[in-house]
């Protein structure tokens, strides 16, 4: 399998993140966004919203959209198990990626906040306001059903989404340490699996 | 089954969707969102995003997020499916929601366009062109997936996000009929079906 990836998209992030809990190995194929390489005709044949992550199977169907990639991965490759195993934290994960994934990211992606800027909107405070939002809300859900990790004690499709953003909570200065214990908490186990540490963008072959 | 929904809002209609496909009643409990109900202490603790919809199980446990409250509908209420059998068309069948879901929705919500509102971006303008870049990317996978449906023949998770969209879409003016000809036949076939036709905005206790 191929991955289509740019080093410090939080998407493309995920999506390595959750292929190296499964033990998958993939060829990353770096896509430059700040060069504008997603929208070429190339690249928009493989994903039409012109975005990575785009996983590329064997048989060269590319799948797009990093949840859909989880849930995926989690169909096709089952173990170790990325989803706990009852039906209301099954439920629970899927509503903590939710708040990343539909609730934050979508507003402080590249693409939004050039928009923004282009508007005469501070993007820096756009996008501080909404991951302190989304992230005060899964602060207070996981308060209650985590472990060591954001569900239990095993890592899962929140965790896959949650350190990126976290990442990307600390580029805009927010403080996750002091704001934000539990995440804070989970973060640091989450960086001691190499899954993780692996995927982190410093360590992308398009990293600068 | 409880859901906690406003009449206008475009999850709690996907929701609705969902849940009569696969022949669920619930009870609606009306969420008055232009009022600010959404807010308060009480459903702050059913939901901390402090969104509609939330489905609230016979024994009391609160699920938000409308993909993650489908997911759990498929897991928990196998029949009929909402997602196709065979894997690719599964992950594509997810790939068309997320372009909703994630692509689309998030930035033409009601909270976020009273910001926008608030700093001077005419709120019009930018959903429009949010809601015609995600759907011409939804157009161009139904073109090769859809059958009657957005993937085959069979409604899935992809019509229930794609109707509530092309609601909003038209609201905002957008020609669906001439801009997106695909999509426009999904939506008749889908209003055919009792399900999609009873989760209506119009048609709830709460419309005006």
């Amino acid at each position: 399998m191929k991955l289509y990836a740019y080093w410090r998209s939080s998407c493309s992030y995920r999506a390595r993140i959750a292929l190296g809990l499964k033990g998958l190995e993939v060829e990353i194929l770096p896509v430059h966004l700040k060069e504008g390489r997603q929208s070429s005709e190339e690249f928009t044949a493989k994903n039409p919203r012109q975005q990575v992550p785009v996983l590329e199977l064997d048989d060269g169907a590319g799948l797009a959209e990093s949840v859909a990639i989880f849930e995926y991965l989690e169909e096709q490759h089952p173990e170790p198990a990325l989803l706990p195993a009852d039906p209301i934290l099954r439920a629970r994960c899927r509503q903590l990626t939710e708040i990343v994934n539909s609730g934050i990211q979508p507003l402080q992606n590249l693409y939004v906040l050039r928009r923004l800027k282009a508007a005469g909107v501070d993007p820096e405070e756009w996008s501080v306001h909404f991951i302190r939002r989304g992230l005060e809300a899964y602060e207070r859900i996981a308060s209650d059903v985590a472990g060591e990790f954001s569900v239990g004690d095993a890592p899962s499709f929140a965790d896959c989404v949650l350190v990126p953003q976290l990442y990307n909570a600390r580029r805009f200065g927010i403080d996750v340490a002091a704001e934000l214990p539990t995440l804070e908490r989970i973060d640091r186990a989450c960086a001691e699996l190499d899954a993780f540490a692996a995927a982190h963008p410093d360590r992308q072959p398009d990293a600068p």
